[in-house]
């Protein structure tokens, strides 16, 4: 099972190599409940200390899906498909999907993913607590002066 | 300017197509403090309705940087890098990244990244609401029988 590489930590980050994207399907899971191995997903909330969301990293293999439907109890999911096409349904709405797709669901939503495609499918999911967002956009960050390292 | 498409909503969903990754510069997003053009940044909590956390593509240009380091007020951010390679600091670290890292930045973590390579960086930050997460990994969902369309 491929682990996670560190890459750099400090009082106010921590960083994380998963290595190049085409290699996901490496990971797995051991599911915390039904100990069953989960192949090419990863959650990186532990790997980079999150506080804020449960961000992972997902594949299905070429012409699969997700073997159930799930909710969510407090967590909004946001589905990012970065490669791959097939199909997402959120309760009876069935829609296609592909490289650039994203869908947000709220926790009533009963949701599935199908890859439809010939190639594995990757996509990354981010899990946040629904309404805990107050700033967003560029209203939340200040610009500071500060030198770069990579000028020196 | 290039505009985001809807793809499919309802009571529990809101899904967009960004289209295709390589073709991220062609957004571009003016910065509602400064009026400033922003190329290859693409904001999309107003798009699919979030409300745990804002989600944005971003891209460098080959040989360039951000030209600014930032902190954050509430929002705890986080990096994935795409594609490309280049540097990333925060504080008075600076780190190599490239496809497959992910770097969690805290709130007053001084940061900013530069693109080195000859290709367009793309990457996605994660802002969400800094200790806001209470449920994560698989502890927050729960698996329901449905049916699913594409088995029709």
């Amino acid at each position: 099972m491929k682990q996670i590489k560190d890459l750099s930590q400090g009082t106010n980050h921590t960083a994380i190599d998963l290595d190049n994207l085409e290699k996901l399907m490496q990971y797995s899971l051991l599911h915390p409940v039904n100990k069953k191995e989960i192949e090419g997903k990863v959650f990186l909330k532990d790997a980079i200390k999150s506080t804020g969301s449960e961000i992972s990293f997902n594949s299905l293999a070429p012409k699969s899906e997700q073997p159930y439907f799930h909710i969510h109890r407090k967590n909004e999911e946001t589905y990012i498909i970065l490669k791959g096409f097939g199909l997402f349904q959120v309760d009876d709405k069935c829609f296609d999907i592909k490289e650039g797709s994203v869908i947000r669901v709220a926790p009533d939503g009963i949701r599935g993913i199908r890859n439809s495609s010939d190639e594995t499918m990757t996509y990354i999911v981010i899990q946040s607590k629904e309404n805990s967002l107050q700033e967003y956009s560029t209203g939340d960050g200040t610009r500071v002066p500060f030198e770069s390292k990579w000028k020196e």
